[in-house]
């Protein structure tokens, strides 16, 4: 069975609404929008000492901890398309997706710093949302936002985040651990995002065509959540630590699972082996990507944005992880570097090659394309 | 007598250059190009244990020390012009600028990250140029280069670096800590990087009115290399250590002095009697300034870019600094809160407005210009 992790956000989706006040960024100027946009902040952490207003931002961890800093920078055009993405749901996004390389590293996230860049197409109330969108995300992970700047940019919205976490020394998670015949884990279901994606261009295109269109996003909750409003595993995070269990090497599942295998491999100096009956498909993932004529397996594959956990872990603590919903093994590792394969359901074998997303490649829904898997040997 | 800060890059400026050789980025994608612009970078600082390479980079501090972290980004066409800043010079600056917002808390940069979005206009060798310029300042400052991020732009450059450093317990100084009567005190020369950039932009208009014709800029080679190639005084931190000096607030001269001891005020709840007779201004800056009609006092006051460190310290403290050509005492704090005030050579008192640069305003030249005196009362 696979485990549910629903959202909570009130309204999953609205296209392209606007809100009806517009106070130009200008208005405020530079230091008056920061101070706008973040005045309401208040440190929770007590690794946080001086947040935002200084020249830089001041930080006390203990000596038993090591610290972790994970930066991404997110592009509109190219990361986000805001005809469907609501700025709340981005700015919540945007952290979420930062906090989760902490969590890959065995560690917990404590601050963020935010550097926007937007043009005067954006108003003062747009920038608030995003900025709701990312204390909703700071207050659900415990981390405080301890820094940024706010500039103004030629073209669209580009979001920058650095996150900041602790991990205690010796339990860091590299993705070089893994170790022959270790078990290749990954946790909650992979697909789904992409699935919501492919159901948002879809719309898109029906609303470019007909204006005034309302899209048609009934029974899609899932995939729209798992896209639009993904949740890191800081939760699993806390399951290693209640089960005692140190993974030998992780990497978070951003860019697809094939990608993501690769890197442990090639980290680790190792091959992997994979089974397609083994991948966690949700069931209502599953029937949508059969509707959209996709192949399931190949969007759990290479789809990105699942941001699950992929670990491996020694075969001696597979009893700690059996009886979880939260972990499907999925696999191994192998002795030979660079050999990565699928065996498919019917016991065929391809060789993986990395079909997750690059940001230097324009297109990104052909790559998926049914009629040209990557498992082909 | 004023400090001479000289800098060595080989070549101080060349217009519109291209490299002969053009490796498109996507030749490499989003992975190896990472590799491709990083895989030399080895790890320098002691406190750096992972850099590039995993999902978070891992540091390692002392119990006795607090971490420094701010973060900026820099966006084409609106912090810098590529028609003028070569890419190594831009790659240099933009990591100054970062590593001067440490050490103005009284701390020492060990880490930066670089985010950098770029569109397919620049090629593999211009990235290279960046980065070498990149490189070069994380050398002279001592800093690893320990995470990022590539991707795509719709349009033009976008750099995010974050700089992480530390601090003694006890000797971070914020810019909330001044005390009435204590000194106000500003290291080096001021206007000499706005004077730089007066001089490219004029000779940028030349240069469009007639393609071809060659850069005018010999005999301004300080001003130039203070608006192109800055640096950041980690010179000043290591002195206050050997001078026993801890100063009572400190912040950066990036967006103008005016700007900057305005928000010394402000956060220190006080006042500000500045005396325009006392600003260091370098004598070639001063007779340029006049060539090229603009009052020296103004541009000292409001020019910004100089990465100067403007502090406060107790009148008690002024035998330390008193001997040093590094340092200007300018001025004093007041008891009443934002009270700014400027005494002019004809011993005129004019209040203080900030006049410092606003990423939201358009115009930046208008707001200097010579008949509009920021101390107008």
């Amino acid at each position: 069975m696979l485990p549910t992790r629903r959202n909570s956000f009130n309204s999953i989706i609205y296209f392209c609404t606007m809100t009806e006040k517009r106070t130009e960024l200008q208005d405020l100027g530079e230091f008056g929008l920061i101070r706008h946009l973040t005045d309401s902040i208040s440190l929770q952490n007590p690794t946080s000492k001086v947040g935002i207003g200084d020249d830089a931002a001041v930080l006390d961890f203990d000596a038993e901890d090591e610290v972790l800093v994970s930066t991404d920078m997110l592009v509109e055009g190219v990361h986000f398309d805001l005809t469907y993405a609501p700025l709340k749901h981005l700015g919540y996004k945007a952290v979420v997706v930062n906090l989760s390389d902490i969590y890959a590293m065995g560690g917990v996230a404590s601050q963020i710093t935010v550097s926007i860049a937007v043009s005067n197409r954006f108003s003062t109330e747009a920038l608030e949302e995003l900025y709701v969108g990312m204390r909703l995300a700071c207050e659900r992970y415990q981390v405080d936002l301890v820094g940024g700047d706010t500039t103004s940019s030629t073209s669209g919205l580009i979001i920058s985040i650095t996150a900041i976490g602790t991990v205690a020394k010796g339990q860091r998670v590299l993705r070089s651990g893994a170790k022959e015949k270790d078990l290749l884990v990954v946790t909650g279901d992979l697909g789904s995002a992409y699935m919501g994606l492919q159901l948002l261009e879809r719309e898109k295109q029906v609303f470019q065509g007909a204006p005034g269109a309302q899209p048609n996003l009934e029974g899609y909750d899932y995939q729209l959540e798992r896209q639009l409003k993904p949740e890191a595993r800081k939760d699993i995070i806390d399951m290693f630590n209640e089960l005692g269990l140190q993974p030998t090497s992780m990497i978070d599942v951003s860019d697809g699972l094939a990608s993501e295998l690769i890197h442990l491999g090639e980290a680790s100096g190792l091959g992997v082996q994979l089974y397609e009956d083994k991948l966690p498909i949700d069931p209502s993932t599953f029937d949508m990507a059969r509707e959209f004529n996709l192949d399931p397996s190949v969007c759990a594959l290479s789809g990105g944005e699942d941001y699950e956990l992929l670990f491996t872990i020694s075969q001696s603590d597979y009893d700690k992880i059996k009886a979880s919903p939260h972990f499907s093994v999925i696999g191994y590792m192998t002795e030979t570097k660079g050999a990565y394969y699928l065996i498919d359901k019917q016991e065929k074998v391809h060789e993986i090659t990395a079909q997750g997303w690059d940001a230097f490649l324009e297109k990104r829904k052909e790559d998926i394309d049914p009629d040209k898997q990557p498992a082909s040997e």
